[in-house]
């Protein structure tokens, strides 16, 4: 079994002896321009010419969950393209947006500021009731998050292009339901897939359906939020705070307004890293259940983009 | 039924006629010296006069979890004591303390400063494993926060006076097994009721027993902690931070060398605030169980002192 790893931004000194530990069995090298056609390949953000030159992968693993930089290149139709499920990711995802739930709702950053100036100040609890929050994107991660959430009391929903049925949440579906979803919801937990439908999808016209004094959490992808819509809705009052782990540039330029905005928690999309021995677990096992014939899970319909 | 009210930094305002509308049976009066004695009393530390006062209490309910306040004068024997439990407190703490758990351990804190610089830096992800999570004190409200941990994945152990079984929880229980509690534990939660047995438990002795760069967050009460054996713990490196919601001396005064201290988080004991619908459902159910001569949860073992 042949493997070629093209992955950008991945350390390939700490994960190909990793993977040549867990895959014996394998010839795993580092792809260059001009290598020779392998039978699978592990990626993330392949350039251009990989795709040109490796057509004939009978499967390719992505490195994370989202596989919207796989979409645009022509893959042979025989390629299955795998994506990580979970890995480690669902905790931290859950982590991540729990944090920045609890600490508006908590309003602990204004405590910390209280703490600066050695002042001892009570704010009243807000009622939980108030604060219901709405997970976009109901796959493994979203679920999770979800489901967590729901863990400290908080109304939760749910809205998916397919509908769900989640124990503990309140699912919408497809586009008619999408106006109902916002409209109940304070909090909206972005976590879709990036595609055609969804690229630009929080915007003006969807932020301003959310109740009053809202939060925008994105963990998906910067090319979901219209950035320039982001700050008028905080100046109005209608969006009280957003923490974003995802831009449409990244590394988030120098000189963008979001850095300067107190409104606007900013992090370097590590919401779910892609972790090492969980990863390596994840595509060995698979690798050698696609060797003996057998389904796997995380395989992505490239018709559906996810 | 005549019930006397006399809560210490609680508006009485918004108390008063909350209670009379939920028992619009009882006459409620606002405690003053020299009032006549009532059948039972709704208090938070109340002075030294009102226990020489109000001998006759057929019951006194205690408007928080903590009832230490309370142990100190000599309450007739035949007066039930009955402190809060949970009434909204127990999703508070989960909150607090799963907050503070993930600020430490996904390294949030450190990310706002980068952010500050316009600064976009990844921090390699610390593995879970590394970070078991300790609860002492596994009451309701231990028990809620124990188990919340244990979503995010965290190891999850817990030490109490009596054995406890909870599922998905490594339980320890009386004096021989705090040092092997100890030794297993990088994020020490403090939810002990303060008596004479644990006045102090947090102190130079017990601390160095965790797992080096530990942890505390301490929700219970500030005399568990020896303050001044705090900051060499820090500056040894022993413990990595403290997050403290709790103190000796409340509100922590303006001089308190933990003020300035850049490891040390500090909330003015909001950790769980008592929830003014919850308090007042839950009281006033118990008190009409009372007087159909009914049993009711949250009796005081006087004895014990929780």
């Amino acid at each position: 079994m042949d493997i070629t790893f093209c992955c950008a931004d991945t350390n390939a000194d700490e994960w190909l002896p990793g993977l040549r530990a867990a895959l014996p069995e394998a010839t795993i090298t580092l792809w260059q321009a001009g290598a020779p056609p392998a039978r699978y390949a592990i990626v993330w953000q392949p350039p251009r010419q990989f795709f040109a030159e490796q057509l004939q992968l009978r499967a390719l693993f992505n490195m994370g969950a989202g596989v919207d930089a796989l979409m645009g290149p022509h893959l042979s139709p025989n390629t299955l393209v795998v994506r990580l499920n979970d890995a480690g990711m669902a905790d931290q995802m859950a982590e991540y947006v729990c944090h920045a739930l609890i600490r508006h709702f908590r309003e602990f950053a204004a405590y910390d500021q209280d703490m600066a100036q050695r002042q001892w100040t009570y704010r009243e609890p807000l009622p939980r009731e108030q604060f219901p929050v709405g997970v976009m994107g109901l796959g493994a991660l979203g679920e999770r998050v979800a489901r967590a959430v729901g863990v400290f009391g908080f109304p939760v929903r749910g809205w998916s292009r397919s509908a769900k049925q989640i124990t503990g949440v309140e699912c919408f579906s497809a586009s008619e339901g999408f106006a109902p979803f916002l409209r109940g919801t304070r909090v909206l937990v972005n976590m879709l897939p990036l595609t055609a439908e969804t690229e630009s999808i929080l915007n003006r016209s969807t932020l301003s359906q959310l109740q009053r004094g809202a939060v925008l959490i994105n963990v998906a992808r910067g090319r979901h939020l219209v950035e320039e819509d982001l700050q008028p809705l905080l100046d109005g009052g209608q969006l009280a705070a957003a923490v974003l782990d995802v831009f449409r540039q990244e590394p988030l330029p120098a000189d963008h307004p979001f850095w300067s905005d107190s409104r606007i928690t900013i992090t370097p999309h590590t919401a779910a890293r892609t972790l090492f021995q969980e990863t390596v677990a994840q595509i060995s096992g698979k690798l050698r259940a696609l060797e003996r014939g057998e389904a796997i899970a995380g395989v992505v319909d490239m018709q559906r983009g996810y």
